[in-house]
């Protein structure tokens, strides 16, 4: 029973913590810089801008040094990645970690080639404030390693990476984030799981991208408190997801409906839905 | 009560402009050439598709020779420029303006940086037809200046930059608009508002873009009368949001029932609903 | 009476070899590469995750070598085509054949300028297992022309270009796919018609784009029957758009409903709707 009550008022804590959190990206409307693949454009901007965030897709080598330090965090995304984009992205990563903004790397199929992976582990050294892949690529960025792969799918659970998850966490400095049927999230040390979404997001195209943008609106407005902003985005992407479930025919009407969910989350649906707990 | 009819036939003649352009459009199918953002790509070809132009996304420099000269309008944006793109518009608009087709200039972002500045001032000099910014973007190009920036969306009203877009005209030789609550078009001597659109096309990502796409199918129709097919196409397609808004519950229901009212545009509602007036 | 009887019963097949296709697509869930337009990469990976294939738009040289060889077909389509992509298209095609895959290519506005119809001719020669254009795409390689244009939408009709698609087949060694009000498939002896799509769908960009990709998908589980396969994915996407029209008010949410549809296709369904028949 006591333990109950323990998990009662954590299960609280993160709630209230969620909604702190968008309500904070909503009042603040942070200025999120993505440079990420052209499949995901599209559904990331409309992400940021439901959840009340500014993106913007800039990533012209030329424009960084004046673009950069002005925004509030930004995105760096590898989905379809080419040689000519990769010195954008890491000097993007270095001015933002220079003007003390945090950024997020989402290393999308990470394992699929050696040139992406070696790409990826160039990223990693530049020190990105959370990482969120799925399984198959936090394992292939955990072990450095390119092996058999399905693409842009995972090919093993969220619950598969956590030891990739920690010991990538711990290598590298960043909150690392694992998206599935439970979301993982850890610095390392602590690990938490953030339970809401619905199985269909997997049959959207970048919704994947989309919440990792959305992680980093926000740790743009609580620095201090990483992991539990990635988390919080997590679940509250879920969430989004889950209604517009309730209003879906198929994976085009639910990816429709999640962003009006995000759009118009409100405090008591987000107070009863999120579920995030501590797994360790 | 005179001055009231007066603005009651000034009203109807807008109305009645509007229609016709539209139907003119529906009727020639104009040939859109689009060098543009990789965000706006999808929404801006079905824009086109919906008001019944033909787009076509072709940006290498190689083919604008062969290509460009066929076209009817041209579109340029540079939402997400990068060195190696510029080239390609430049020659685009080059060839626009030798074969006699009018094409627009959209400025994303024009304050952002150094880089971005200099290529929109570079492209201005090439004459286009029409510059659709917000007022942000406006006052940027007709200040010649880099400024602090809210990346991609405005932090200044339309209405605040009336002086900078005449005197950008006046400068450039082009019909400039300004998108906002109110959108402002002028040439430098009259100015008009279309006053029709509803605030959550900005929680949209490339709505301003596909509009300035819609301006380039109807100056494509009436070479003769810029500022009004500017203002039929911002009113309009602001008509389409407000349609579209009857029926959504969010940014993204919005955005598709935008464009299902785009495509069923009649002749009733457009008599009904246009609203665009004189500013001086 | 005995033809019509023979006719049924090749309907009948038709509709099962459709379904058992569809079915292998989702148990089997096929690597896609695509390296495709801007403009397309959003609807075609999500056509093809709807249905239940895995797409990945991977396009860098560097990574083909790794890669390519681990997919199980192969999308190549020209419709943003710059000089620096060509290359990496080339070696993933010559990839996918040394890997025995099957491949796709879609020239889109194949005759919309020199540098483009000479990149498609090239392609051509890499022997791509299927060819799928508009009657204009399919008509200018045939005759190795470029012409006058309606940028990436067709000026002929489908049913114009089959003695260019029987010549175009034989000549390539592909089979060629015209899409349009009834789509042709020939491999230069034989051909059928696809009966099933609303004229709708040409006001949706990346329609054609999309169903090329559901083409490398069935392939993709029956190299044995190119032309079958092909037929097939060409009907099962025009019911798709049947379905979604019954839930439509306009292109967006065609667009929208048709991707479900195709999510949501049963086997009652593509038994009673398919319509394919023999043309010669």
């Amino acid at each position: 029973m006591e333990s109950n009550k323990e998990e009662q008022a954590e299960a609280t804590l993160w709630a209230r913590k969620s909604w702190a959190l968008l309500s904070a990206v909503r009042s603040q409307s942070p200025l999120i810089q993505c440079i990420t693949n052209f499949v995901s454009m599209d559904l990331m901007a409309n992400t940021l801008l439901s959840a009340g965030a500014s993106p913007a897709m800039l990533h012209a080598l030329e424009e960084i040094p004046d673009f950069t330090p002005q925004v509030h965090a930004l995105c760096l995304n590898v989905g379809t990645l080419s040689a000519d984009w990769l010195p954008a992205m890491k000097l993007a990563a270095q001015l933002a970690r220079k003007s003390g903004k945090p950024w997020v790397l989402d290393p999308v199929a990470a394992g699929a080639s050696g040139f992406r992976l070696k790409a990826c582990l160039e990223l990693v050294e530049l020190k990105p404030t959370v990482i969120r892949g799925n399984a198959s690529e936090i394992i292939a960025l955990a072990n450095a390693s390119v092996g058999p792969t399905k693409g842009v799918d995972s090919s093993h659970k969220s619950t598969d990476a956590v030891e990739s998850a920690k010991s990538l966490a711990r290598a590298s400095g960043a909150v690392v984030a694992v998206s599935g049927a439970v979301d993982i999230v850890t610095d390392g040390e602590r690990v938490v799981g953030a339970h809401n979404g619905v199985a269909m997001m997997t049959k959207i195209t970048a919704t994947g991208c989309s919440v990792t943008a959305l992680i980093a609106a926000f740790i743009a407005v609580d620095q201090a408190h990483v992991l539990e902003a990635t988390a919080a985005a997590l679940s509250l992407f879920g969430i989004a997801g889950e209604m517009g479930m309730e209003m879906a025919n198929g994976p085009a009407t639910l990816r429709i409906h999640l962003i009006d969910s995000l759009h118009g989350l409100d405090e008591a649906c987000v107070l009863s839905r999120v579920k995030i707990t501590s797994l360790s």
